[in-house]
Protein backbone atom coordinates (compact mmCIF):
# COMPACT_ATOMS: atom_id res chain seq x y z
CA UNK A 1 0.00 0.00 0.00
CA UNK A 2 1.45 3.19 -0.94
CA UNK A 3 1.21 6.30 1.45
CA UNK A 4 -1.03 7.82 -0.48
CA UNK A 5 -3.62 5.23 -0.36
CA UNK A 6 -3.34 4.58 3.46
CA UNK A 7 -3.67 8.78 3.83
CA UNK A 8 -7.33 8.41 1.46
CA UNK A 9 -8.20 5.40 4.07
CA UNK A 10 -7.56 7.18 7.39
CA UNK A 11 -9.65 9.29 8.66
CA UNK A 12 -8.68 13.40 8.56
CA UNK A 13 -7.03 14.43 11.34
CA UNK A 14 -9.54 17.50 12.08
CA UNK A 15 -11.65 14.24 13.20
CA UNK A 16 -9.48 13.24 15.82
CA UNK A 17 -9.05 16.82 17.01
CA UNK A 18 -12.44 17.52 17.09
CA UNK A 19 -12.62 14.16 19.26
CA UNK A 20 -10.02 15.77 21.11
CA UNK A 21 -12.00 18.65 22.04
CA UNK A 22 -14.94 16.92 22.90
CA UNK A 23 -12.63 15.34 25.54
CA UNK A 24 -11.21 18.13 26.66
CA UNK A 25 -14.59 19.69 27.35
CA UNK A 26 -16.10 16.82 29.14
CA UNK A 27 -13.49 15.88 31.05
CA UNK A 28 -13.67 19.62 32.09
CA UNK A 29 -16.85 20.49 32.81
CA UNK A 30 -16.68 16.87 35.03
CA UNK A 31 -14.29 18.12 37.23
CA UNK A 32 -15.80 21.99 37.20
CA UNK A 33 -19.65 20.29 38.77
CA UNK A 34 -17.16 17.91 40.78
CA UNK A 35 -15.75 21.39 42.69
CA UNK A 36 -18.63 23.20 41.79
CA UNK A 37 -20.99 20.55 44.12
CA UNK A 38 -18.24 20.13 47.14
CA UNK A 39 -17.67 23.94 47.32
CA UNK A 40 -21.43 24.11 47.94
CA UNK A 41 -21.90 21.04 50.47
CA UNK A 42 -18.29 21.45 52.19
CA UNK A 43 -18.08 25.63 52.23
CA UNK A 44 -21.84 27.14 50.88
CA UNK A 45 -19.97 28.79 48.55
CA UNK A 46 -20.06 28.88 44.68
CA UNK A 47 -17.37 28.04 41.86
CA UNK A 48 -17.48 31.99 40.70
CA UNK A 49 -16.87 33.27 44.56
CA UNK A 50 -14.30 31.13 45.09
CA UNK A 51 -12.74 32.44 41.76
CA UNK A 52 -13.19 35.92 43.01
CA UNK A 53 -11.50 35.13 46.49
CA UNK A 54 -8.63 33.43 44.13
CA UNK A 55 -8.48 36.48 42.37
CA UNK A 56 -7.98 38.65 45.28
CA UNK A 57 -5.65 36.24 47.11
CA UNK A 58 -3.50 36.90 44.64
CA UNK A 59 -3.69 40.37 44.81
CA UNK A 60 -2.52 41.60 48.44
CA UNK A 61 -3.25 45.45 47.76
CA UNK A 62 -6.70 45.00 46.25
CA UNK A 63 -8.10 44.83 42.55
CA UNK A 64 -10.57 47.56 40.61
CA UNK A 65 -13.55 45.99 39.73
CA UNK A 66 -12.42 46.01 35.90
CA UNK A 67 -9.86 43.84 36.43
CA UNK A 68 -11.53 41.31 38.58
CA UNK A 69 -14.31 41.35 35.36
CA UNK A 70 -11.46 40.63 33.45
CA UNK A 71 -9.81 37.92 35.53
CA UNK A 72 -13.18 36.02 35.52
CA UNK A 73 -14.61 36.97 31.99
CA UNK A 74 -18.51 37.41 33.19
CA UNK A 75 -20.17 40.18 33.18
CA UNK A 76 -19.11 43.31 35.55
CA UNK A 77 -22.63 43.27 36.87
CA UNK A 78 -22.57 39.30 38.00
CA UNK A 79 -18.82 40.39 39.91
CA UNK A 80 -20.39 43.12 41.37
CA UNK A 81 -22.99 41.02 42.68
CA UNK A 82 -20.69 38.54 43.80
CA UNK A 83 -18.52 40.99 45.53
CA UNK A 84 -21.85 42.72 47.23
CA UNK A 85 -22.36 39.23 49.06
CA UNK A 86 -18.96 39.16 50.03
CA UNK A 87 -18.78 42.50 51.86
CA UNK A 88 -21.71 41.51 53.75
CA UNK A 89 -20.19 38.07 54.99
CA UNK A 90 -17.16 40.49 55.67
CA UNK A 91 -14.46 38.07 53.83
CA UNK A 92 -14.24 41.78 51.39
CA UNK A 93 -14.10 45.18 52.13
CA UNK A 94 -14.00 48.25 49.37
CA UNK A 95 -10.67 50.82 49.91
CA UNK A 96 -10.98 53.92 48.20
CA UNK A 97 -8.21 54.58 45.96
CA UNK A 98 -5.90 57.89 46.99
CA UNK A 99 -6.24 60.77 44.22
CA UNK A 100 -9.47 59.09 42.55
CA UNK A 101 -12.56 59.73 44.04
CA UNK A 102 -14.77 57.52 41.81
CA UNK A 103 -12.68 54.22 42.06
CA UNK A 104 -12.65 51.93 44.46
CA UNK A 105 -10.67 48.63 45.19
CA UNK A 106 -11.81 45.82 46.61
CA UNK A 107 -9.52 43.49 48.77
CA UNK A 108 -9.75 40.41 51.05
CA UNK A 109 -10.24 40.92 54.78
CA UNK A 110 -8.15 38.93 57.29
CA UNK A 111 -11.51 36.98 57.70
CA UNK A 112 -11.82 35.94 53.80
CA UNK A 113 -7.88 35.55 53.66
CA UNK A 114 -8.34 32.73 56.45
CA UNK A 115 -11.59 31.57 55.01
CA UNK A 116 -10.10 31.34 51.44
CA UNK A 117 -7.14 29.50 53.08
CA UNK A 118 -9.32 26.94 54.15
CA UNK A 119 -11.17 26.87 51.05
CA UNK A 120 -8.45 26.51 48.47
CA UNK A 121 -6.40 24.12 50.93
CA UNK A 122 -9.91 21.46 50.51
CA UNK A 123 -9.72 22.28 46.49
CA UNK A 124 -5.97 21.70 46.18
CA UNK A 125 -6.77 17.84 48.03
CA UNK A 126 -10.04 17.07 46.13
CA UNK A 127 -8.17 17.63 42.79
CA UNK A 128 -5.27 15.50 44.09
CA UNK A 129 -7.42 12.59 45.08
CA UNK A 130 -9.42 13.45 41.62
CA UNK A 131 -6.20 13.30 39.34
CA UNK A 132 -4.46 10.83 41.51
CA UNK A 133 -3.79 7.97 38.76
CA UNK A 134 -1.82 11.09 36.60
CA UNK A 135 1.45 10.74 38.80
CA UNK A 136 3.58 14.10 38.83
CA UNK A 137 5.83 13.75 35.81
CA UNK A 138 2.77 13.27 34.18
CA UNK A 139 1.22 16.24 35.47
CA UNK A 140 4.09 18.40 34.97
CA UNK A 141 4.29 17.72 31.13
CA UNK A 142 0.77 17.38 30.79
CA UNK A 143 0.47 21.12 32.25
CA UNK A 144 3.14 21.78 29.98
CA UNK A 145 2.28 20.93 26.67
CA UNK A 146 -1.80 22.83 27.82
CA UNK A 147 0.96 25.96 28.51
CA UNK A 148 2.50 25.60 24.66
CA UNK A 149 -1.11 25.11 23.19
CA UNK A 150 -2.69 27.99 25.21
CA UNK A 151 0.43 30.41 23.91
CA UNK A 152 -0.44 29.09 20.46
CA UNK A 153 -4.04 30.00 20.46
CA UNK A 154 -3.38 33.39 22.26
CA UNK A 155 -0.85 34.15 18.99
CA UNK A 156 -3.40 32.78 16.52
CA UNK A 157 -6.59 35.21 17.96
CA UNK B 1 21.17 12.60 49.15
CA UNK B 2 18.99 10.55 50.27
CA UNK B 3 15.14 9.72 48.53
CA UNK B 4 13.68 11.24 51.88
CA UNK B 5 15.82 13.91 51.49
CA UNK B 6 14.85 14.76 47.90
CA UNK B 7 11.18 14.23 48.68
CA UNK B 8 11.29 16.94 50.82
CA UNK B 9 12.92 19.53 48.92
CA UNK B 10 10.72 18.67 45.69
CA UNK B 11 7.25 20.55 45.70
CA UNK B 12 4.34 17.64 46.44
CA UNK B 13 2.33 16.47 43.37
CA UNK B 14 -0.45 18.03 44.53
CA UNK B 15 0.71 21.47 43.55
CA UNK B 16 1.47 19.90 39.94
CA UNK B 17 -2.13 18.65 39.73
CA UNK B 18 -3.38 22.11 40.05
CA UNK B 19 -1.57 23.46 37.93
CA UNK B 20 -2.56 20.76 35.56
CA UNK B 21 -6.21 21.79 36.26
CA UNK B 22 -5.69 25.53 35.90
CA UNK B 23 -4.38 25.04 32.43
CA UNK B 24 -7.28 22.74 31.56
CA UNK B 25 -9.50 25.49 32.81
CA UNK B 26 -7.73 28.00 31.21
CA UNK B 27 -7.49 26.24 27.95
CA UNK B 28 -10.63 24.91 27.54
CA UNK B 29 -12.84 28.33 28.39
CA UNK B 30 -9.80 30.28 25.54
CA UNK B 31 -11.35 27.79 23.00
CA UNK B 32 -14.73 27.55 23.91
CA UNK B 33 -14.92 31.99 24.15
CA UNK B 34 -13.60 31.15 20.77
CA UNK B 35 -16.28 29.06 19.33
CA UNK B 36 -18.61 31.31 21.22
CA UNK B 37 -17.83 34.42 18.82
CA UNK B 38 -17.77 32.39 16.00
CA UNK B 39 -20.96 30.66 16.66
CA UNK B 40 -22.17 34.43 16.82
CA UNK B 41 -20.35 36.16 14.68
CA UNK B 42 -20.85 33.43 11.42
CA UNK B 43 -24.32 32.06 12.60
CA UNK B 44 -25.83 34.40 14.96
CA UNK B 45 -26.51 31.67 17.34
CA UNK B 46 -25.43 30.57 20.54
CA UNK B 47 -23.41 27.78 22.35
CA UNK B 48 -26.40 26.23 23.83
CA UNK B 49 -28.47 26.32 20.82
CA UNK B 50 -25.55 24.23 19.05
CA UNK B 51 -25.30 21.96 21.73
CA UNK B 52 -29.18 21.28 21.59
CA UNK B 53 -28.98 20.92 17.98
CA UNK B 54 -25.94 18.56 18.26
CA UNK B 55 -27.89 16.47 20.57
CA UNK B 56 -30.53 16.43 18.26
CA UNK B 57 -28.36 15.45 15.41
CA UNK B 58 -27.39 12.25 16.79
CA UNK B 59 -31.57 11.16 17.68
CA UNK B 60 -32.72 11.44 14.53
CA UNK B 61 -35.89 9.56 16.00
CA UNK B 62 -36.33 12.69 18.78
CA UNK B 63 -35.43 12.94 22.42
CA UNK B 64 -37.04 13.81 25.29
CA UNK B 65 -36.98 16.56 26.86
CA UNK B 66 -35.59 15.39 30.23
CA UNK B 67 -32.80 13.68 28.18
CA UNK B 68 -32.27 16.35 26.39
CA UNK B 69 -31.66 18.64 29.40
CA UNK B 70 -29.48 15.71 31.11
CA UNK B 71 -27.04 15.89 28.05
CA UNK B 72 -27.04 19.87 28.73
CA UNK B 73 -26.44 19.85 32.08
CA UNK B 74 -28.67 22.84 32.42
CA UNK B 75 -31.53 23.39 34.13
CA UNK B 76 -34.97 22.44 32.63
CA UNK B 77 -35.78 25.50 32.30
CA UNK B 78 -33.23 26.99 29.99
CA UNK B 79 -33.39 23.75 27.72
CA UNK B 80 -37.48 24.98 27.41
CA UNK B 81 -36.44 28.53 26.04
CA UNK B 82 -33.89 26.94 23.54
CA UNK B 83 -36.13 24.55 22.20
CA UNK B 84 -39.17 27.78 22.04
CA UNK B 85 -36.72 29.25 20.41
CA UNK B 86 -35.28 26.51 17.74
CA UNK B 87 -39.03 25.68 16.87
CA UNK B 88 -39.93 29.63 16.71
CA UNK B 89 -37.10 29.41 13.94
CA UNK B 90 -38.56 26.07 12.03
CA UNK B 91 -35.01 24.19 13.12
CA UNK B 92 -36.79 22.08 15.48
CA UNK B 93 -40.68 20.01 16.04
CA UNK B 94 -42.11 18.97 19.37
CA UNK B 95 -44.06 15.42 18.37
CA UNK B 96 -46.26 13.35 20.70
CA UNK B 97 -45.38 10.44 22.15
CA UNK B 98 -48.14 7.58 20.70
CA UNK B 99 -49.53 6.05 24.03
CA UNK B 100 -48.42 8.94 26.18
CA UNK B 101 -50.49 11.90 26.47
CA UNK B 102 -48.34 14.26 28.75
CA UNK B 103 -44.84 13.23 26.89
CA UNK B 104 -43.51 15.20 23.64
CA UNK B 105 -40.08 14.50 21.76
CA UNK B 106 -38.04 17.55 19.87
CA UNK B 107 -36.81 16.66 16.85
CA UNK B 108 -34.75 18.48 14.14
CA UNK B 109 -36.55 19.31 10.92
CA UNK B 110 -34.93 18.90 7.59
CA UNK B 111 -33.72 22.91 7.54
CA UNK B 112 -32.55 22.06 11.22
CA UNK B 113 -30.43 19.47 9.87
CA UNK B 114 -29.60 21.65 7.00
CA UNK B 115 -28.46 24.21 9.60
CA UNK B 116 -26.92 22.17 11.58
CA UNK B 117 -24.76 20.37 9.36
CA UNK B 118 -23.22 23.60 7.95
CA UNK B 119 -22.77 24.93 11.73
CA UNK B 120 -20.97 21.45 12.81
CA UNK B 121 -18.43 21.34 9.68
CA UNK B 122 -17.58 25.20 10.29
CA UNK B 123 -17.11 24.13 13.86
CA UNK B 124 -14.98 21.43 13.22
CA UNK B 125 -13.13 23.36 10.85
CA UNK B 126 -12.77 25.81 13.40
CA UNK B 127 -11.59 23.38 16.02
CA UNK B 128 -9.12 22.22 13.28
CA UNK B 129 -7.32 25.67 12.56
CA UNK B 130 -6.73 26.13 16.44
CA UNK B 131 -5.85 22.88 17.51
CA UNK B 132 -3.49 22.56 14.19
CA UNK B 133 -0.10 22.59 15.95
CA UNK B 134 -1.01 19.10 17.47
CA UNK B 135 -0.56 16.65 14.87
CA UNK B 136 -2.97 13.70 14.05
CA UNK B 137 -0.89 11.17 16.54
CA UNK B 138 -1.21 13.78 19.20
CA UNK B 139 -4.41 14.36 19.01
CA UNK B 140 -5.35 10.48 19.31
CA UNK B 141 -3.08 9.85 22.06
CA UNK B 142 -4.32 13.25 24.06
CA UNK B 143 -8.46 12.27 23.45
CA UNK B 144 -7.64 8.50 24.62
CA UNK B 145 -5.48 9.61 27.98
CA UNK B 146 -8.53 12.46 28.75
CA UNK B 147 -10.95 9.21 28.34
CA UNK B 148 -9.46 7.04 30.22
CA UNK B 149 -8.88 9.75 32.84
CA UNK B 150 -12.74 10.86 32.70
CA UNK B 151 -13.36 6.91 33.44
CA UNK B 152 -11.44 6.62 36.31
CA UNK B 153 -13.35 10.17 37.79
CA UNK B 154 -16.66 8.32 36.73
CA UNK B 155 -15.77 5.79 38.72
CA UNK B 156 -14.62 7.66 41.95
CA UNK B 157 -17.92 9.35 41.88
Amino acid sequence: MTPEVSQIAAEPASKDRLRLWLRLLKTTRHIEAELRDRLRTEFGTTLPRFDVMAALSRHADGMKMSKLSGVLRVSNGNVTGIVDRLVDDGFVVRVAVPGDRRASLVRLTPKGQGEFARQATAHEAWLDAMLDTIDQSEAVAFAQRLDSLAHELMEDT
